[in-house]
């Protein structure tokens, strides 16, 4: 199992207040928090906001559940740049003796993963797998391709840490740009610039940043630079519990690499290159929920009045 | 992996009707499907009106996530009830060249659960699991007890079948009622026959029936039986692509099953017995909205308006 990283003294005692303030419960794994009233009226509040902004470009809607083919984890590569970040899911699959067997060692505690089988099915580790093949099996696109809201949903990343700030299930609430290559890189940088109105209208002092992705081993950290070099990912940052400020909203320009596993193509006509880019941005919004409690205090009734009006509570 | 277990023609025929209509969206695995906004605007809709319904009883409210400490499954006994329908998550812990391996398997979708070791973690099977012992940890509970509202969560049974009303993941609506046995009972019975006034306000054909859990083998039998005999689980049923009709709600007395498990205590100062009981229910959002669909029709614009206005459509 993946080594627990211990979170920073501050970042333990700001942890510390949110359970004791109610925000999150424990349940006795690092990084897997229940939620209580006061934190999911302000991550609903700022959810609610993406989705005001979002809806002024009328995009089609799609919501998908925590779980995903594990064919499209193995098909989009996702085991080569983030093999430690993955979550698969087993099951069991044997007679009555097995289980018998099973249920003997587990009420004892002990080991009983070999009576657990891989399903066909992974934790969705990034909210935009799912819309890809999605909107590929329609066919190739209408010029201006196609815009879709994704919803705030659960994703899945196994990297256990007493930063309150990094969970194992978080919101990613998401948006997917499929498209021609400019339409999208221009998509991408506006909402870039879009993110950071609305995460200052809520008092946060968000910084953008060019960012790379998390990637394994050796030969993620060359990923990493190639990523960073041609600005493919931009985040947006937020001081939480320190030391660094904390990525909250990440803004991704995959060019032709979900096109080319699911075969996403525009429906032109003049006989040049008909594939489709891809963008997709993400608001983690547990994180900017610990941000604004961070920024505002623990007492939401002591909040500008202003920010508790732009959340709606 | 659990067998396929195909749906009959009528329940296969209706899952083709909702993936043409856009209801559902196809993953490639049975029984995981995306949702377009047709089925979330109605799913929503329900929703809100058991959150209304339960906002009468001013309930406390905690949301979980998809994750449950795995030690908590080995803890309820769920492995002994449940074996065949519990899902476990793996994550690898392994170096750069076995990284390297797993992943080359994959990309050829060869078998690379060798490489996947078992976490701390499962998938939730229920939404009420986490509430209990987050309410024990707060010591005795005053008289009355304690009434917890869960929200509309994701749970998950590995049981991939052709009927879509049987889904691997479906959002339970679920509230919680922890208190001295007679409270709890009182509360289980009265909700019963609260959710056929809401069933039946958006138009269902909703009936209650005493019920038993789906326990895993011979033993299981016996169980069963027990449970039906003693009136702990009550459901309310409706046709949807039949043959039979299915659960959309169940509501549950666990007696002092999670009490004795979590130590969950009444403050009785009388020398009596002290032993708090539970109940739980749970609305299937996915099941409603299903029998909604089969009810009125694909076509929402041709739904009663009663109904619409019932579901805030």
């Amino acid at each position: 199992m993946a080594d627990f990283r211990p979170g920073t003294p501050d970042q333990e005692e700001f942890l510390r207040e949110l359970l004791g303030a109610g925000y999150l419960i424990e349940s006795g794994v690092p990084g897997v928090y229940g939620r209580g009233e006061a934190f999911e009226r302000v991550r609903l509040g700022f959810d609610a906001k993406v989705t005001a902004a979002s809806e002024e470009e009328s995009p089609e809607h799609m919501v998908f559940p925590p779980l995903l083919p594990r064919r499209q984890m193995e098909d989009v590569g996702y085991l080569q740049s983030f093999p430690h970040l993955a979550c698969t899911v087993f099951s069991f699959d044997g007679d009555e003796e097995q289980a018998a067997e099973q249920e003997h060692r587990a009420a004892a505690h002990e080991d009983w993963s070999d009576f657990q089988e891989m399903t066909d099915l992974v934790l969705k580790p990034a909210a935009c797998y799912p819309v890809y093949p999605a909107i590929a099996a329609r066919g190739p696109l209408a010029p201006g391709g196609v815009l879709v809201d994704a919803g705030g949903t659960y994703v899945f990343r196994h990297e256990p840490s007493g930063d309150p700030a990094r969970l194992q299930a978080f919101h990613q609430r998401e948006i997917v740009r499929i498209g021609e290559p400019e339409t999208v890189v221009e998509w991408r940088n506006r909402w870039r610039d879009r993110s950071l109105e609305l995460l200052r209208s809520v008092g946060l002092d968000a910084v953008p940043d060019v960012a790379s992705d998390p990637f394994f081993g050796r030969s993620g950290r060359l990923l990493a630079r190639s990523q960073r070099a041609q600005e493919l990912k931009f985040e947006v940052l937020v001081q939480i519990a320190g030391p660094e400020p904390t990525a909250v909203a990440s803004f991704n320009y995959h060019q032709d690499h979900f096109s080319a596993v699911y075969g996403l193509e525009m429906a032109a006509d003049d006989g040049g290159d008909t594939t489709a880019h891809t963008a997709c941005l993400g608001f983690g919004l547990e994180r900017i929920t610990l941000a604004l409690v961070r920024t505002h205090g623990l007492d939401q009734e002591g909040w500008p009045a202003a920010v508790l009006a732009e959340l709606g509570i």
